[in-house]
């Protein structure tokens, strides 16, 4: 399984059997949403198919919304390091592909349609993948924080507006007009956020 | 029901008995779509409740899916005209404050997560959806012409692009991670498009 998804994070975890058996299921978890959606999503079928005794998903997960909670949680832990090219574009720009890569990868973007459909019909869910964005945008937080030290920005300026303007024109066409990520639209969204971070749009009231 | 919902489109139709029909049955599905969403959506309760007989409504709409693509059609039919301030950041900013306003109208809130969720699990409701969003950004592309030939931004600016990046921020908060649409965020999508578009990043190559 691990082999089939290279670019999947949460494939490899050391330490003790809750740890493995917490990998299996979200894994199984990660395939489902993938394969067949929130809606779709089976407690029984998951325990099957990571090897898991059903009582102790049903003990440990309790539902559908508690795998997708989990799951992000654990998408938040594995995330990467963020960039740091020496300029605040080439970071940005980074940015914006890592966001484009993870929501044009086969299995991952299925993976973020999902948690978006099931974040739109539940509210914990939702909190979940708030969560997981909050998470993200911290680590990226210290990319801007040295683009105003180098003075490509201006002071004050906000990094979470900022970062948030870099990933919303890629998931605007991913989540809500579906139209394909394709052409230089990832280095656009990041030439656009920096260039209104230029302008002091993004700068703190 | 036209009185309680003033901000929603479409509650006044002139004209024959088909078109009375129509108007009855998709202000019956816009009621569904806000009240229990897509995956609840019922034919024979939208029937009952438009006071239109159940065969009509099969033999015209079909499927939810008929009639959610139907209303999508109507909600781009009856859209607002552009604004035309005399300046690009004044008609940009009033194009932002129109999504803003819509996605935060209560009903018409629910009924654009509805049809969100709709297009996330069904194809033709995604064409449906993306038909609207090219309807409206085609209503509003002769402001971003009107700005280049004013000088505002640099000639051979994509309309659609800029008109994008307007509606982004607005959607990914409103869709993917559930932020509220407070303070001045539709403002600050507007000035950062416009921004961006003085940068030159929506020139077409």
């Amino acid at each position: 399984m691990t082999e089939s998804r290279p670019a999947s994070p949460g494939t490899l975890r050391p330490g003790g059997r809750t740890a493995k058996v917490r990998g299996a299921v979200l894994d199984a978890t990660r395939d489902a949403l993938a394969e067949t959606g929130f809606h779709a999503l089976n407690m029984d079928r998951i325990a099957a198919s990571a090897g898991v005794g059903k009582t102790t998903v049903y003990r440990r997960w309790g539902s559908p919304v508690g795998l997708v909670t989990d799951l992000l949680h654990d998408m938040a832990e594995q995330s990467l390091p963020a960039a740091d090219t020496g300029a605040l574009a080439g970071d940005l720009r980074a940015n914006a592909e890592l966001v484009r890569d993870t929501l044009t990868h086969p299995r991952m973007g299925a993976v973020f349609h999902a948690v978006i459909a099931a974040a739109a019909c539940d509210e914990e869910c939702a909190r979940a993948l708030a969560g997981f964005y909050r998470t993200r945008l911290a680590e990226w937080a210290p990319v801007v924080a040295r683009g105003a030290e180098r003075g490509e920005i201006p002071a004050g300026t906000d990094p979470v507006e900022l970062l948030r303007a870099v990933s919303a024109p890629l998931y605007y066409r991913f989540a809500v007009t579906h139209e394909e990520l394709t052409g230089d639209v990832a280095g656009r969204a990041a030439e656009a956020a920096l260039a209104a971070a230029r302008a002091g749009v993004f700068v703190r009231e």
